[in-house]
């Protein structure tokens, strides 16, 4: 029985006088103190994932994970190879917790192709006023598709400009948000295995991230972005840009500047622009890169950008927080789940003076299958346009105008 | 107290008319509706590992994992070091799950040897029909002892033609089965690591397996099966055929082939049978593997066998599941565990026409101790003896007739 | 309602003779067997980690972790590079449990660096006896400071002698203890990834710790110990010492001795002390490691001690067990946490004979906020004063006197 239907019984029996007004306090007053236990008491929940916490929200645990798994079919126009076939895209498991009420903590690896990968490991300061201070590996704030979890892309992979975001460095952050703005900003050294035998000091960098968010009711909101970065190399200045086209079965980066020497600093800009309006959205960004080199040399200029349009056929809109500043969970209405049509095109142009990294363009075609919040199928149809030197740095045919049909599995917990 | 009991105690008040009829009426209505969302409320268990599921069956999760620890005595009989030494076998932690009722997942990691090694990462589609669909990273259907958990098998190690078995692969498959029978077949490319730069297309295969019990009572069974797969390597060609003796701590591989070039298809099919009488059962398979090879080149065949038996000295059987087509968990009857004595002999061939892969053959005699349903102890004495070819591969000096000792803790959770 | 308030509801209506004798005795039948079930039942708990357990102790699970978050500023006394930066010092996530009763297990992973380290993995038989016996991988009983917990050093990093003591391996250990002392030995083979193809048999080695409590008061306690260790190495007879300077973000091993040739016997003998008196406390050790190598070459012997002291500020004291014979977990008594002074020197000489690793002398001044029980802040200045041969084997410059200036962010789960 129920405290509460408990206390109807006492009541009941107190109303026929079969219990005395001093049997009812007595008993009724314990039945208090059991219910203010239970406030200490623990919570627990299952959908597929694990999470228990304290009533009184002081701590809890979570364990999370996702798979998705890949087949991917190339029709290249050179002779070139990208190697049609599968893969296991990810393949995740993390731990999440807060502990002592303003502690928290997140832990996320990803095991894809029996390696691991730290994708997230931070220690958080939750406090009472809406912010909150970071410290450990996690993402740098810029770009607003690199911060929405893979989890929630409209599209297979990121569009072409994300090799020039930011991904996860160890540093500290701070974030402070209103209801329709955020701020974002950090101090950041390096990542993992960027630290061989006596090769100097890490490189380091600063970043910050401003959100707007002009409209922000039920099915119609808007959100604008604004993300600056100033990186310095380590002492080896050293750096490189990369990038598969938007599949990831292949390992063929056409895009790539090879080895950029004397690097001493890359500063960053880039615009965010997305719009929901029911069942149709748009977003779009810009993002450049700057990389100023030693003396003589001049300074090289990378910039791309994409712009992406999704309809829901089954009559759900994407779902903006305008509290984070990105996108979030698709919950289907209807029991066959929801369907979604998007398209997408986007630039990448790695040539710059000297440095001949290649230029991209994609259109890319996708159809989702939500079969439920938690599980969704995905097909993307691109037609790559690479020009003469997106032939990764000399490896393969440049002006290869590949074709590529693929496909996703992806189960999240 | 208990929901029923709080109906007795209303029930009682009720004869004794302390409380009336309507009063009686809606707190037992209330007490129904709590039972009913206590439907929909979690039940949790631990055995040394954790579960929680709802009471419905609609959601679950579960944590996995294993810890084999292995030592090793190698006497050889020529001038070959193989290495006596400990090893940890399995150190697996893995989740498992089932989310919106139809859709169960599965990870499950090793992390023996300070390396990770996905063993299986999946998506299964449950339905209501006796009809599964799996999409990911899981066995293909072939072999009966390929397809028993290592946990459960007889002896320490696999009998030498599974080499010719297939493992883990990215693909995707369909199940079904009836109370005697089990029918398995999936479509897949390769595993992980196998789609270096610019190599070409990934490989692939089919696979299908069928299993019938024509006994299956409680403590007698019987099991016959057969398997087949055709697979094609990849763009590159080549594969390779290699086993240790029955014993891994040892990196030495007596049996191998080399490389063997110009592979276009290969052909597998494999025959099962088993008997459980009791406290004896005997268990035996034959698996041939054909490479069928470029224009001018004779087609390889290569074919291994092993039998076996045990004998339970404490009265158990060994566990036959007729529904998934392999064997299960021993459960000791008596408080001191279970005692099992086995015997087997194996043999497989890896020389054919112009590949001299060697050839061996095995004797095994093995003592368990299952101390309990999660926990034992095995002790293998192994009589290898190995043909002038197996020479692994021109590293060690062939028809090297080695002894082994080797014993195991195993536990799992 | 709990059974207790049910049982004073029942007790009350059968003396207002509500309900008969008969009821009574029925319904608390009832309760009496509802209560008795529960003793099976599990119980929850998280503090930001997970525990689950029966109520009779039978069965456990347990999910733990931690994360370390390193900076390191080097300033170098010649032209070598240490690397200034950041770290992710621990990454940690484990899983350990009882099950029937008398088994437990610990399986815990290292995830720093994106890569996999198995820190424990190791099955236990617990029993009724004081007395334990353990089979898997675990750490060798030889150092107090190497068998403390990283969480709960009281510097960053162990001091320079924990290059002498003994890591983990696998192997089968026996302890047993009384109220004032502990007893541990073991017998172990080598750790992984030390037995490449055709290298021979692995290494073993024995080892024994023994510890004494003269004093065990609440906040007053001394720790004596001594620990002997015979080591034989792997077929190869290659040995190696090498060190980094007491911390780790930096990849140079200033201290390093190069591949020491034909050792045939490593003999260690460890002397430990320590004294907690109220807020202060002391701690020291001595180490000793002899090579005995091929008949015509000198014995080698190399040797390292440290002291420290610390001082919590804030009224804490340093938590003494004397039944595992070290230190544990720090618990603030003031909302604002505890404030830790501490002040160490250690030495250690990889120079004998021949052989020139160098030698080392650290003064390390240490400051700690313990912020709650599970969380802490480190920050420590470090003087290095390095000899002429402390060159990494000769890649750097020896007589390298850094400075170093380094702090952690640690919490655990």
């Amino acid at each position: 029985m129920s405290d509460d239907t408990d206390q109807i019984l006492l009541e009941e029996l107190k109303k026929n006088k079969v219990i005395s007004e001093s049997q009812y306090e007595s008993i009724s007053q314990r039945l208090d103190d059991e219910e203010s236990n239970q406030q200490k008491a623990v919570h627990l929940s299952t959908n597929g994932g694990f999470k228990i916490s304290t009533y009184d929200g002081s701590s809890s645990f979570e364990i999370k994970g996702r798979l998705l798994i890949d087949y991917a079919y190339y029709q290249e126009d050179q002779l070139n190879r990208l190697g049609s076939g599968t893969e296991l895209r990810s393949a995740r498991l993390g731990a999440e917790g807060i502990l002592q009420t303003n502690w928290g903590y997140e832990l996320e690896l990803d095991f894809a192709g029996s390696s691991v990968e730290i994708k997230d490991a931070y220690i958080e300061y939750l406090g009472k006023l809406p912010m909150k201070f970071k410290i450990g590996y996690f993402k740098e704030p810029f770009s607003l598709e690199e911060l929405t979890s893979r989890k929630y892309l409209t599209f297979m992979e990121r569009a072409l400009p994300n090799e020039l975001a930011l991904g996860n460095n160890i540093g500290i952050g701070f974030k402070t948000m209103g209801d329709s703005w955020t701020f974002n900003t950090g101090l950041f050294g390096d990542g993992f295995n960027d630290d061989a035998d006596n090769e100097g000091d890490e490189g380091w960098g600063a970043t910050g991230r401003f959100t707007f968010a002009p409209l922000k009711m039920d099915r119609r909101s808007a959100h604008l972005g604004i993300a600056l970065s100033m990186r310095k190399p380590d002492d080896d200045n050293k750096i490189k840009f990369k990038n598969r086209p938007e599949s990831h079965v292949t390992d063929i980066k056409y895009l790539h500047t090879g080895s950029i020497k004397s690097a001493e600093q890359i500063d960053r800009y880039g615009i965010e622009a997305a719009i929901v309006m029911h069942t149709l959205s748009l977003q779009s960004e810009y993002i450049q890169s700057k990389i100023s080199r030693g003396s003589s040399q001049q300074t090289l200029d990378f910039d791309g950008w994409y712009i992406y349009g999704s309809w829901f056929l089954t009559g759900e809109s994407r779902v903006y927080k305008a509290k984070k500043g990105r996108f979030s969970r698709i919950n289907p209405t209807h029991q066959n789940g929801a369907w979604e049509l998007a398209l997408r095109h986007s630039q990448l142009n790695l040539n710059s003076h000297d440095i001949t990294g290649g230029k991209a363009k994609h259109w890319t075609l996708g159809v989702n299958w939500y079969a439920n919040p938690k599980l969704r199928f995905m097909l993307n149809y691109i037609m790559v346009d690479n020009d003469q030197f997106a032939d990764a740095d000399g490896d393969v045919i440049g002006n290869d105008d590949v074709n590529i049909l693929q496909m996703r599995t992806q189960l999240d917990f």
